[in-house]
């Protein structure tokens, strides 16, 4: 069984779940319900703010995404996935106390990247938190990373990610849309959605900057890494 | 916290989570992830057919209920929702064993259905289980009741549910909306969706027969339960 650790936020909780439920469906036989993957989630919206655990003294969320871990290991969860990218700051310490494998986000959005061979310089649209604890960067050193100004990074990202939160999807994906441009502008030949709040508001259909949505990403790779033990299984 | 058992089927799973959360956002002051409400999801989707159950000799579906509701319970879930109408032909005897009380869709179908005070008869589009079991109909003994015929039940309705379930919806819309139309022709003066794969095939928009989708009104019982709840813990 996969263990989801989400409410982080909520509606990116909801998408990633119908995505693995898309995603299994194309799988070949998939037609059934009982063909489908058993998870489990987890979704505490209350885990204290994460940019505001890093940067301006708020609480840290690590105590409380252990208690939803262990809940998720202890009724059976094989893996843990977590649909939010700046909870991956936490990654390891919560991999380590709770020794149940966790799917890493930037890992599967990073694979994703090194598969289209000719891409040298990434673009990073993330909270402000994923992108100065370089989650991405470090796990993805044989990159070139444009992330957007200071100035961009709140006026257009980070603006972005709340309005999100607060569903004026319109709005942001105004703002997200000149950060995509200016980055490719800069020279990026893909654009990483690093927070799961972005293609809530921009997918591939609104603009020709190319993307890689970790959501996606992430989806894939829990969804084959289910079928596997599946296929052991049987 | 919200217990939902779900994977009955999965994508009807995550459309009741977007719900929930589409909902709750719409509520007054809530903009940001902590002003959600914390639900957890057990989605087995390998709990055996609902409808061989009852019908050609199939696995009871009970002890796969009980043990995720336990789970749901032991995790701290202090309602449970189960987003799948024929599973509720289990609910009462699921309710008694787990102590936890049961938000129970067709009652909280049938409320919306009384909250237009004009309708006398009511049509019901569901799985053959929830129309034999009596589910809505016990519930509402003060509406006449008016289903498909049998052959249009299995050609139309459950042709329907399979196609959803397997991801065929404009095919299933067909289907549907001929049986909802029928419906309407013999007096029923609205229809209810009561079963949660329908909904992703067939809504409002999709036709000028007055619609109560059961999903809808389950998610907005459990909204407004939470808030209560909410409301009297501060």
């Amino acid at each position: 069984m996969l263990g989801i650790l989400g409410g982080m936020g909520p509606a990116a909780t909801a998408d990633f779940m119908q995505r693995l439920v898309t995603l299994r469906a194309q799988m070949p036989g998939v037609a059934r319900d009982q063909d489908h993957l058993p998870v489990m989630v987890y979704a505490d919206p209350r885990v204290p703010d994460r940019n505001a655990a890093l940067f301006s003294g708020g609480a840290s969320p690590l105590p409380m995404l252990m208690h939803g871990a262990r809940i998720l290991q202890n009724a059976g969860a094989q893996w843990i996935a977590m649909p939010c990218n700046t909870a991956h700051y936490w990654a390891d310490a919560l991999a380590d106390e709770i020794g149940t494998p966790l799917i890493h986000i930037a890992q599967a959005a990073l694979d994703a990247v090194r598969a289209q061979s000719t891409i040298n310089t990434v673009g990073l649209l993330a909270t402000t938190a994923t992108v100065k604890s370089r989650i991405y960067q470090a796990r993805g050193a044989e990159f070139d990373w444009l992330c957007p100004s200071d100035v961009d990074q709140e006026a257009q990202v980070m603006r972005a990610v709340y309005l999100i939160k607060a569903g004026k999807l319109e709005e942001a994906r105004v703002a997200l849309l000149l950060a995509a441009s200016a980055l490719r502008e800069r020279g990026a030949q893909t654009v990483i959605l690093g927070c799961t709040e972005i293609p809530l508001a921009l997918n591939q259909t609104h603009t020709d900057v190319p993307l890689i949505d970790a959501t996606h990403a992430l989806a894939v790779r829990c969804v084959g890494l289910m079928a596997q033990l599946q296929t052991r299984l049987h």
